[in-house]
Parts: structure tokens; C-alpha cells; sequence
């Protein structure tokens, strides 16, 4: 197969096109830019992608893309993918958006959340909210991959909220993130002298991933309404963990807790459930997998949930690719099958 | 005066040796270690400690100490303060104990969250739990310095507590600390390469400094019974954060909440409470300052406290100076006029 | 084919491990302890491994290795691989020693930099050492894997030393490493709360890779007779930086030097000169790579070359695969094809 | 007396005024700066500087500035001193400038280094190089504080040089340094996601302390012409390690070497040599000290000296304050009695 990406100078865009490289069913990577005038070298383009043989990056032409691929990735900041996805969509072309544009079906919640023009409201409704260890692609042809934060938290909770196992109004995500979630752009709060050393809580109850984080949870459970969620950056380049805490209902035990969560994600390849232990960071960094620990405190009634994923793999490039293997029926962990170093 | 320290080669102990050189009512700084048989040059025995000038470091013997001194720091492991405390306490010889080895007191209960024989109940009564930014020493000699964790919690959670703002049912407490926290022996998981670019959980539910800090949020408010208590290391040296998440009761508004922070610290020049952001960690590393910041969720009904000290200063040698300064009756910011820089 | 490993919690070990698996022509990577009675799961071993299938780690036995392997890999501490290597040579069965034990031919240089028992030197002489960018190996089934430092050092002296370039008495190498250079076992350099924040002089004029950097030195040119060496710990987790200065012989111009350069890496898959920049270490780690960067200052004669690997792939385990694949003849990126997100 | 600054918004302006507030002699520090129209609070200015009491910042104005202060530090940006300068030099007025502006004797050379436009050579000419370790100022009102990289190289070539000891010709100086020392303004190379796990060299040959260094050098021997300098950077907040490689001349030992190294510096309160072991970077952080280490191979004839210091201190706000105190006869280490914590 031959894939289209755009926006390979970003963080994402730049996992993306390494897992792709690897990836033992596709024949050809086609780049797209939209600045450019001509086509140039792709070294010219990102000497950091580090590419060994000369490869050219193109000017952006959906038709040309439609024309010469099967599939595109689009990992372009907020704000972009509403304007590209038309043609795309019309043509049942398939895309798979690493953007936030298409993940929330209502305009209004994303005019409020991004602030930002949102897409129409039909075009949101075709799109499907890529899930991938939870959901099986009805046969949408536009896959809004979920966001980094979302995977880690709804992963983390999926089991306790599907199986009714926790108090709704009690959930509070503490979730931490390494500098790349913030992406290439310079700011004051991603220079290395000031997030070094450093621990900074950002978009405090601001985060553009609740909405899509709190569609899902009262999908599965409409007794969830709300949820408490923040955001805090650490001074690490890669890695998500989000510390979930929620009250169990009387009369669950831990047992019946670890059932579910196994319940769910044994048959998953890239779900771990960690019976005895809360894993670390490092234990999934340069994988797809999110891995999930558990622990019951008797006296306060909590369950604490630790899930830690990639934000670059299983948090955006790692989860397209699943989306794509999924779209175009290739074997589940296709070009996922990533071992890591976890000193 | 004079001021003996026993504990110079761990963390806390060097922290303090240097607020000590620097205090401006203190004359000589004695040390005294276990493991000498005679007067060796202080730098011998730690030359981390920088020494400009020749020093000696004395043989432990409490007569000696109490004959040559005014007061005496307890810088030692857990355990080691209950078989050196006896003396001072018959004497009423003025002690700073920076371990945890007098901060409960109920024998029974720091058996079970130390692992270790506890002192005499007798003398348990007798010590005082220093935490110098609520509390005036009534007059006691044996001086419990608290937790670096039980500090930022406590400090975040004190008017809240004590005005009765919150659901005590519903306390969440996310501590994050720097690798200092966790001492300078040598363990796995404080070995570089596994705690760079990573979080650890550690010690799930099971920290020791959980009943001290319960016992002070039971003791301004009975309401509270239990606490849901977190600790994650991050890969910086110095430094805690405590986010700490509970429900507002129905009623009160952020601006009554703001109100309670600022009538309790307004007049304390070691807590800041900030009105319109959540602060990071770096903004107080070299200080002897807690910086509390607050943001009220109208959706969720949560309060979020962020509480952020230098673990080192605050949460250790820094507050052991502060009950110096209140026992000896020296001004509040005496030797802890510190002014770091913030990147 | 089937692979042996013994050493496969340590850093190197886990790493050649992660890369076998991936490997094309490996269909069974087996395990070997010494320190086991029974075969127990290798999950239990070593958890960091982070295995998604149950498999088994076995008792040391070098009749069952040859029996069911085709080749082993020693990724064992210094003064090991001398009591392990006996049966193999003897059988010449093929071995890939990531110690140093087999890199010197001389016994006396080994006890003198290793403190350590030499092997004996018909073994000894044997042994190849395996600088896969340069040489091809003839034949030899015991090959010394070459040590990190050396092999940065080496490629980025190779071309000046070879085409006698520079004044062979003016060389200076100031090398930097990453804290997995230093393994895994504790140490007050490698705690954290020493290497964060701090760079550490180590080994100074005394660091077991210079003996055999001058082996390499000394045959390509006879003049190269000493050198002067360095070694830097640095709080990053992987590389190295072998920053590289030599004075350019008279009549020397920069444009030769680039061709010898050019001459001698541009047909290799894994070395690349950057013509107009000095490399950082991101832009390897990850990769099984080197590049190499130079520039030439007019006013002091002397020329920089910047040289940087990752100590764990080109360093060891990477250069371990590519030994593998010259001696079983496999393509030479066998297994190599590692693209790695460069920030 | 009365301090005044400009440019407390930059990092050493604002450890600049750290220290002025400790400072014993220091009783009001001014703040000036040029982007005000009315006084505004400071921490409005620069909210990290963490004031604890309200206090102004004032519009620039020289006349103003000289009718209120003693003395100013002139804490900007390469280019701006030199606009500044004019006013004080004519009224005599003391003014420690931490910039480049005034470092080089020779216009010519301040273009070709900086790019920018020189100042008068006259008022070049009346500039004081103040290396306070090594220099007594003769009464100069208008001095140029060393640039950090200067400082350790300098402190740490001193008695070689002037001694005699090394061969000219072999200087090669390998110089890490913290990102604090590449400013606060945003830039893709102090960006968390690149200069966190990496080394990067920068100014190769280029960078502008090269002038400045060498000009010391050859006053101190004028058999120095030249001087191999290169810089890097490492993921820390603070410090400078310069690695000093040269070539000791026939029939000088290392007791020599030593010696003439006490004898420069032993009366010297800031400068520490380390007889038997080469200094990491931490052990001078928070202070304003320079240690320095020596180890001579016999082998290959190269001297090694680790010259390590705090960049924001002894290389830019500290070493301001040892210019003050020479300069208006205060004690040499008044407001510099700093002890650190080296963990």
C-alpha cells in the first residue's frame, strides 16, 4: 500500500513516518506539505527525520493524494484538518486525523474547547472516535485518533466504568505528561531552563481532552457526568502517566475489580494488566502498549489506577497505525511489534 | 549559641550544617557521628560538605553534647533517635528530631507504619509536633520536625480543613517528590538510569508520613477520618509538589475559600498563597517557602490545592531551623532569608 | 536460526535481547544462566523485559548451548567470558563477547587496565575484534565485540589515522557517556541525586578502552603511538559524544580530509559524515548509527571531529547484531533497520 | 549604599539581585529598565523573582540612576551596554557591566566576534577587565565582568600560563555548560524536547568568550597565540565544566605543576585546588567558587585541568559582587559567603 502523510515537521508526524518505514505492508510513504511551491528533498524538509536515502516531500493536492494513495495520515495542529477533510470525506477516501478536529461530535463543545471555527456538524458525525483497544471500526472511512491524555485515562477506566465497579462523582485524574505532549512549538513553559527540574500544572480544568474524554466514559456509563481531570508537565521527554482515583461501590472487592479489567483487555496484545505491582513509565516508553496497575485502599474506600502509556506510540502514532491496520484489515500488530529498552 | 548536629553525612544533616553556617545567631556548629572513635576533620568524614576551613567531628556522647551546646539537631534514620533521646528528654535539653521517630504518638501506631520498635509512650506524650507555620511551641524541648510530604499537605490542606470548607470523605492527596526525598542510600530505584525520564509510584498507600498527617487534619477537624494519599517520584533533585483534589460542600465559594487561605498565611512570610495561578515547583527550590495556589471546578464541584516546597528546606532543615527559632525565642526569619533564583 | 544469550539482565544483554527479536533470521532466542538450577521464566528473571509471551530461562550448560544454538552471545561483566570461552573455541563454535575480556591480545595489558586474570594468550589471539564498520571478519569464530568508547573514538579517527592526516602525538579525546554506560549495578556516582545535575570526570588517564583504542590506532598508522583520553558522565540515559581533536599535518586541506572521510563511510550503511554541521547525541540514539561531524580551525591548525553513537547499539548490542550478520552471512542491516524519533 | 540594575529580567540579572539582597553593604536596590514609561511594581516585572515585599521599577534615566546609586550593573543583553555606557564613563560613575560590551580592547575585534557595532575605542580602552581572582582593579570606574566560559578557563590556565609550564601550541579546551548559560529567549536548541537526553555542540570556533580568553592568555605569555576552544552544551540548569588538555613541557613534574597552582590561588577565599581528585560540577553549584583539578599523564605527556564553577555566580552575578566589593573596599567576600548543598 502506498500512505500519505502531511505535517511530517511535528512530533507526530515524525513517530509516524519512522513506524512506517517499518511496517511490512506499506510499500511507499508519500509526504505533503502545504508550504510547499515544489516538491524538495524530505531531508530538506526535516533533517531530523534522519532519512538514509533521498526522498522528496510534495506540494499539497488531495487530489493528487487520493490519486496516488491509499490512505492519509493527517497530523496537523488544531484547527487544520477541518479545512483538508471535505474532499477527502465526499470521496470516502480513507484518513486517519491525529488532531483533535474531528474527535467531539458537537460544535459547540469544540468552538468552547479549542476555541476555534469547528467542523460542520454533519462532517463530525461521519467521523469515528478511534479507540483502538476498545472499539471495532463500523467501516467509517475518517478516523479522529484520540488524543494522548483521552487513550491513557479512558483506557485506565474503561473496565471500572463499564462495569458500574465505581462511585461516578468520585473520579479524579491526576495525569502527568512528558515535554513532547506539548509539542515542537517554543514557549516559555518548554524551555529547558524553566520545565528542567521543574513540575507545572497547565490548562488547569482547561484541558481540550476532557470533553472527549467524558464523551466516552458517559457512553459506556451515562451515570458519569463529570470528571475531575488535571494536567501537569514533568520534565521527561516521553510518557504519560495518569493516576486515576475513584471510589469503589460497596460491595465490590478488589478480586471482582482485577476480573473486569482482564475481562476486558486479556485477548488485547498491547493491554498489560499489572496484577501486583503499578507499573513506571519507563516500562512502556518506545512501545504501543498502555500498561495498567491496580490498587484498593480498604481504608478510604479508594481504587487507585495507574495507566502509563507512550504520548508518541500508543498516544498518537502508535494508535493510528492500530486504526490503520484495523481500516485495511491488516494483522492487528503489524508494524507495532516494538521491544524496548526499560532500564 | 551553639549548635550540635548529629546525621551531617546524610541529606538533611549537609542541608542543615548549611543553613547553620549562615544563621546569624549561631556561633559554632558542633557534629557528633556514632561511628567515630575519636575527633576526625569534619571534611574527612563528609567532603561534600564543602568546608572552607578545617573542622572536627566529635565521638557521640550526650553529656559532652549538652555540656557544649544549646540544642541539639537530630539528623538520623528512622530508628535511631528513639535510643538517643532519653538523655535530652530527662534533661530537658532542647532537641530538633528530623526523623519520624517521635511525630506519632501512639507506639502502636508507628510500629505498624515503620517496621520498627517505637519509643516510650511517656515520651511520645512529651515531644511536639513542630509544624512551625500552624503551631507556637508551647514551651516543649523535644521538638518533632514533620514530614517533607506531611508539610505540603498539611500546609495545603489546613484552612480548608479547619474552616470545615470541604467533603472529608473525599480528600485526594497526588504527592510528587524529587530523588532527595528518597535519601542517599544507594537502591534501584534511585538508580539513574531507572529514574531518569521516568514516574514511580512507590510505597502505595503505605507511606509513613499518612498517619501523621491524618492525625493533624483529625485533630483541626474529626470530620476527617481517612485520606487517600499518593506518592510519585519525579526525576528532579529537589522539590515536592502536592496536588491535592476534594469536594467544596454546597455553599461556599471560591472567594470564601480564598478568604480562609488568606486570613490563616497573610501574616506568615513562609506561605504565599497565589490568587490566580497554580505555582510550579521551581518557584520556591532554595526557599524556605510553601506557595499554595487554588482553582475551583464549578463543574465537578472539586477544589484543586497545589502545594509546592523545596522538600530539603521546607520539608526538613529549613522548618528545623524555623522551631529553632520560635524554641530560642530569634526572630521568625532568622538564617532563613533565602532569595533563590527562579529560571 | 537459534541464538544464545547469557547476560540478559544487564543492560547490554536486555538491549541484544529487544534486538534478536526482531531480528528476521533469528527464530529462537534461548537463555542462559549461571546462577539458575532449574529453567524458570524469563519474565521472572528479569521483569524489565517487558516479554508479552511466556518463555523459559535456562541453567548455564555450554554442551546444551551448542547442542541447540547456532551461535551465543556473552553479555557478561569483566573477568566472565574467560571461564566461559574455552569449550567454544575448542569446538569452534561461534561466540560474540560484548566483555572486554578478548579484546587485547597481550595478557599483561589485560591485567594491567582489567585488574583483573588474563585469558590465555593462544586464546586470546583467537580472538577478532570485531570493528564491524572496518573490518570483515576472516573467518574467525570468537569474536570481541568492541568496547562503546572505543568504537566512537575509533570511527572518528579511523580516516585521519589511516590517511596519516594529523600529528600523531597532538590527539585528545574528550568523551562524554550517558549513565547506562556505567551499568547497572549501584554506585554513589550513577544515584541520582549525584549524576542529575552534575558531570562527573571518571577513570581519568585510567579507562579499560584505551588500550584497546591504541591497539587499533598503532596498526593503521605505526606513529600513533599514545594517546590522550577522557571520560565524562553525563545525566542522559544513552550515548556517547567523542568530541576529537588533532592538529592537521601542513599541506592538509579540509576538502582532502572530507574526502577521506567520504572515501571510507559512504558505502557503509551506518556511518555518516555530515559535511556542514556538528551532530548532536539525539540524532543516533536509537539507531544502530554513527555520525560523524568535522570542522577544521584555521587560526590553531588543530581539526574537531565529532563522533556519536548510541552506547547501546553501535556501542554493543547494535554492533554485536552487525558481527552476527557478517559471520553468518546476513545482509549486514539485518535486524538493523532502526528508525529512531530524533526531537 | 544603593545598587542600582538594569536587565533584572534575564537570568544573571536576576541572581544579580539575589545576592544584592543578601548583601550586608547593599541597602536599596534600584531597578531601571528601559521598556517603562511609569514605575511599576517589580513583580509585575518579573514575577520569578519571587519578591516577598512590594517594589518599583523604574524608567531608565542615567541622570536619575547616578543621583540615586553608587553604583549600577548593567545586567543586558550583548549591544546595549554600549548605548549605556557614555554617561558614566564621563562622570566617573561605577558601573560592573556583565555583558561582551566593554571586554575587548579593540573595536575591530568586538565587530568581528559580536557582529555588532563597537564602542569608542577610547571608552574601550578605559574598560577594566575584572577577573577578580586574578586581578587587583587599579581604580578603574568602568568595569567589564568576565564572560563565564572565560572565567573557567581562565582560573583554570592561570598559573600554567603564566608559569611557563605548558607548551603553547597544545592548548585544547573542551567546555560543557548548562543551558542557563544560553539565556532565557526561546530558541529551538533550548527547547526541553531537544537539549533534554543530548549534547550539542555549538559556535563551533566561533564563540565569543574565544577573543576574550586569549587575550589574557597572551598578556599573561605572549608565547600563547592561539587557543583550540570548543563548547557544548548539557542537559543541566547550571554550571560550566572546562576541560583544559596541554602538553607539559620537558622537565617539569607534577608536584611543580601543583605547587605553582597553591601558590597563585591558596590565599584566594573562591579558588580551591583539589589535590587527588578532579571536581564534578555539583560541588560548586550555588556558590561562587572555582574548583580546580589536575592530573598529568605520563604517558602522553598531557596535563588535564578540570576547571569547574557556577555559571550564574563566579561566572557572571558573583563575580559582579567580588567586583563591587573591590571596588568600593568592601570585604572580598561579603554577600559571597554561599554554602551549597552538593548532593
Amino acid at each position: 500500500m502506498n500512505a500519505a502523510i502531511t505535517g511530517v515537521t511535528g512530533y507526530a508526524g515524525m513517530q509516524l513516518y519512522a513506524l512506517l518505514q517499518e511496517h511490512p505492508e506499506v510499500e511507499t510513504i508519500n509526504v505533503y506539505q502545504h508550504d510547499l511551491d515544489d516538491a524538495i528533498p524530505l531531508v530538506d524538509l526535516n533533517p531530523r527525520l534522519n532519512l538514509p536515502h533521498p526522498q522528496l516531500a510534495y506540494p499539497y493536492d488531495s487530489q493528487e493524494i487520493m490519486a496516488n494513495n491509499d490512505l492519509i495520515f493527517l497530523a496537523t495542529p488544531a484547527g487544520v484538518a477541518i479545512n483538508l477533510a471535505e474532499p477527502f470525506l465526499k470521496a470516502h477516501f480513507p484518513v486517519i486525523d491525529l488532531s483533535g478536529d474531528f474527535r467531539l461530535k458537537d460544535p459547540a463543545e469544540y468552538e468552547k474547547w479549542y476555541h476555534l471555527s469547528p467542523a460542520k456538524e454533519a462532517d463530525l458525525q461521519n467521523a469515528y472516535y478511534g479507540l483502538a483497544d476498545i472499539y471495532e471500526n463500523p467501516g467509517a472511512s475518517y478516523i479522529a485518533n484520540p488524543g494522548c491524555y483521552a487513550t491513557a485515562t479512558l483506557l485506565g477506566l474503561a473496565p471500572a466504568v463499564m462495569g458500574d465497579l465505581i462511585d461516578p462523582d468520585s473520579i479524579v485524574v491526576d495525569a502527568k505528561s512528558g515535554l513532547s505532549g506539548a509539542g515542537k512549538s517554543l514557549s516559555s513553559s518548554s524551555h529547558f531552563s524553566r520545565s528542567n527540574e521543574n513540575l507545572q500544572i497547565y490548562k488547569a480544568n482547561q484541558h481540550k481532552h476532557i470533553p472527549e474524554i467524558l464523551a466516552e466514559l458517559s457512553k459506556w456509563n451515562p451515570k458519569v457526568q463529570h470528571l475531575q481531570f488535571m494536567t501537569t508537565l514533568v520534565p521527561i521527554d516521553r510518557g504519560i502517566m495518569a493516576t486515576i482515583y475513584a471510589k469503589v461501590k460497596p460491595g465490590i472487592d478488589e478480586m471482582a475489580i482485577l476480573n473486569y479489567y482482564h475481562d476486558l483487555y486479556d485477548e488485547d496484545p498491547f493491554v498489560q494488566i499489572c496484577d501486583d505491582y503499578l507499573p513506571d513509565i519507563k516500562s512502556v516508553i518506545g512501545t504501543n502498549n498502555c500498561k495498567i496497575g491496580l490498587t484498593f485502599n480498604p481504608v478510604t474506600g479508594y481504587l487507585t489506577i495507574d495507566s502509563v502509556i507512550d504520548n508518541m506510540l500508543k498516544g498518537a502514532a502508535g494508535q493510528a497505525i492500530q486504526n490503520m491496520n484495523q481500516l485495511l484489515n491488516y494483522p492487528v500488530t503489524a508494524g507495532l511489534e516494538l521491544t524496548a529498552l526499560a532500564f
